[in-house]
């Protein structure tokens, strides 16, 4: 069988979801509702902020979700589930709720990304498709952005395909760089699938093809005589591969009256050759030249070469993106947050650990962001109850849950919904946005963000707050568990 | 559209290998025949040697390799292909040969994993999805077996779907995880699919949704009496966790003559924690009940909790193998090697770098690994040109390629081709093994190896050395080509 063919996702679950699944609906709790939470702890790079991603493809697996003959033939064959639970898992749909942040969304550690209000099996059933969509794609957007910052208004294209783990990785990784902020990417099915613009020139075979360099810049130059970027570093790029390119756009582009043209380098110190080999286009009259580099790059080496001054005006950047290679986990977590009782009221629950940082913050919440009147700036966030709500006609004083005695009172300030809903009952009440309108909007997203938070390292930490009422309860809960 | 419908994966490549396809196409390279190497520069995290993995995934890929019709309208809507460029992609089939390392192959830096013969325009567009397969499962294989040995003959199951770089990520890794030697995952599909023995037990959510922990553990036990492993770090481990557990063990388990059960961590320190719980249980009795740890767990840490007297039977490691988080990229490279000219001639091809490593080994060449006959262990690995043949009832003396003056002469030795013919003509001519007998070879294969190379940190470098021909053309290459 062939990972490609249309796969039944509602299998790529951990076997424990199962084996819960079973629990709860031998144990009477099957019709139980539940309220999770996908959150995660930390932004990944020791970064200020991270960015949504991969909504988009939680909301298909949400609408494709069932058990196929195959599957319930798998587990029937694993001895251990009983005949009446298969006929629940054969009829098995997602029935519940689903609030989310829309993708491009800035988002802070502790902040519900998406929470599902589901009955017990059905929310548990889903957490691992969730987190690994989520968690992919908000790692890949939030390395990306971090990188189109670097860059200054820089082209910076997505080159890492041949070095994503699998296909997915390839193709929503280029997908989720594009909500990031870069311009376009080398994958092509990327483009045909999600319209994130796909371009490229040519690798060091087709130089080596041809019996001279020269020979292999003219003939591309005929070719492409509208898109001739020569990669010119096969050889020695100073001494062969620079001169040879002018002398290709010299016999071919020149005649055409064509002054748009480019060279990659993929090799050597790109601060030096790209300020030597920016020489050499100028005396040749080639200004218009575009200078593209594509070796080992992430943010920390764009800002260095820039900073000496390198030439560069377009980045290609492969495996430190695609992986996110200094980081290449985003830790998101999925987590019971609360329960509904018969009487349709909402009992709070907590998870406590021997490390704090795995203490969870229970119940069903709401998340606003205060955005200031006269900035259009995010001044900090405020996690309440979901049937609390802030009156932003009002001043509001909020509070460190941790220092609780560090104290801000928030005046001027339109007070904000981060999530949306996104399913009713099962059913999908949200317009999936274009991939065009979700990049603008994390572009936008990222404007409201004041420059100290955005600072590679150590930000300024965004205030993420609770409510009094959130605050009680919480540590209430502590008190009561931590025997 | 969805990305796990049935996609065709033959766009799956970087847009320049289409650019340059229709080059070769219009400027009569199209049946020129060329030769490719897949390999790599160095070992991900300092290792000795790597596990090869991937190949299944490819040889389909070859298989389906074909342009459709959508395919062909998105890129006639890109303006830059000619009809007959597209026709000819619409008739598009790999026809040339192919050679491997089976998975699970130990494999050395420089030597060629995959070896391509084929039509230019086809040995190029296969590029980018051969590189990701077997990056991606080499890396996972990798590291996997990292972690194992590690552990010592302790059970390892891969835990990290949720962290993984999309839907691929976490159902390929579990393969590769497995080719390297962990004995199983979380993944149900993996299992389905694959045959990776998947299992799980709880999550947090489980013991929360109870009103008390030993409810949740109770519940459990009855429901799977034979299969009971409970997770004992919701509360606190030590005061409530492991003493719950003891009591459901003795109500449930006991009464039914169950002596075999587990506990799981999942927080906290687990050389301390283990240790006191292993106390706890063997004092009520419970010896039989087995203890597991899952919490960012890799080889260091491992080595580093047993080293400390951790009592502790299953290791469950997530994120850091499912990401190979500590160097979550696996170099491979795809080079033209050699042309083959009108009259059959092969001509060696070299690419030359600023980057003394990036500089390839160039030609059409045969693998040997020479086996000691009385040890059977690996000796040295030998590249040589594709028509040498290496006499192993001779002694040969081989040498270092950068140190020439390092010589060794290898005696009482069985040289092995490393290679094996996968595609001839475009036909498979290879049986695929079980995904069981590919970890079972990549075990013995590691057997293979002196533990000094099997070392974490700074292993001895393994020899791989070039015959005198080969060498003598690489460095007159280099010399001719470098001006």
């Amino acid at each position: 069988m062939k990972v490609n063919d249309k796969l039944n996702m509602t299998m790529l679950c951990d076997f424990y979801e199962l084996t819960m699944a079973q629990g709860y609906f031998a144990k009477g709790y099957k019709d139980r509702i539940t309220y999770f939470d996908l959150f995660f702890r930390r932004c990944p790079d020791g970064g200020g902020f991270c960015i949504a991603a991969g909504l988009e493809q939680v909301v298909q697996y949400i609408q494709e979700l069932h058990f196929s003959e195959e599957d319930i033939a798998y587990l029937r064959g694993r001895e251990m589930f009983s005949e009446e639970f298969l006929e629940y898992l054969r009829n098995f749909k997602f029935t519940g709720d689903i609030w989310a942040m829309p993708e491009g969304t800035v988002v802070f550690p502790q902040e519900p990304i998406i929470t599902v209000r589901a009955p017990a099996i059905e929310a548990q059933l889903i957490e691992t498709y969730l987190l690994l969509c989520i968690n992919h794609q908000s790692l890949i957007a939030t390395k990306a952005n971090r990188v189109v910052r670097a860059a200054q208004g820089r082209t910076v294209l997505e080159f890492g395909s041949r070095r994503a783990q699998g296909p997915d990785a390839a193709i929503l990784g280029a997908r989720a760089a594009y909500i990031g902020g870069v311009n376009g990417t080398a994958c092509t099915i990327s483009d045909q699938l999600f319209g994130v613009k796909a371009s490229g020139t040519m690798a060091h075979a087709w130089v080596q093809m041809f019996d001279t360099e020269y020979e292999a810049f003219k003939a591309y130059c005929e070719m492409y005589p509208n898109n001739a970027t020569l990669l010119v570093d096969t050889y020695n790029t100073l001494k062969s591969g620079v001169p040879n390119a002018i002398r290709a756009f010299n016999d071919v582009l020149k005649p055409m009256g064509i002054t748009k043209c480019g060279i990659r380098l993929d090799s050597g110190d790109m601060a030096y050759l790209s300020q030597k080999a920016r020489e050499m286009l100028d005396e040749a009259g080639w200004t218009d030249c575009k200078i593209s580099v594509s070796n080992s790059l992430d943010e920390h080496l764009i800002q260095a070469v820039l900073r000496q001054g390198a030439k560069i005006d377009m980045f290609g950047v492969g495996e430190r993106l695609i992986t996110a290679k200094s980081e290449p986990v985003f830790g998101g977590v999925y987590k019971l947050v609360a329960v509904e009782e018969a009487d349709g009221s909402v009992t709070p629950k907590i998870k406590i650990s021997e490390n704090v940082g795995k203490i969870t913050t229970p119940h069903y919440k709401k998340l606003y962001r205060f955005i200031g009147n006269d900035t259009g700036k995010a001044i900090a966030d405020y996690m309440c109850i979901h049937d609390e709500v802030v009156d932003d006609s009002q001043d509001i004083e909020i509070f460190d849950p941790e220092n609780t005695w560090k104290r801000k009172v928030v005046y001027n300030y339109t007070a904000k919904e981060v999530q949306v809903p996104i399913f009713k009952n099962g059913e999908l009440v949200y317009e999936l946005p274009t991939l065009e309108e979700i990049r603008d909007y994390a572009m936008a997203q990222v404007d409201t963000l004041w420059d100290e938070v955005k600072r590679f390292d150590n930000p300024q930490t965004y205030y993420v707050d609770l409510s009094q009422k959130l605050w009680d309860i919480k540590y209430g809960l502590l008190k009561n568990k931590s025997v």
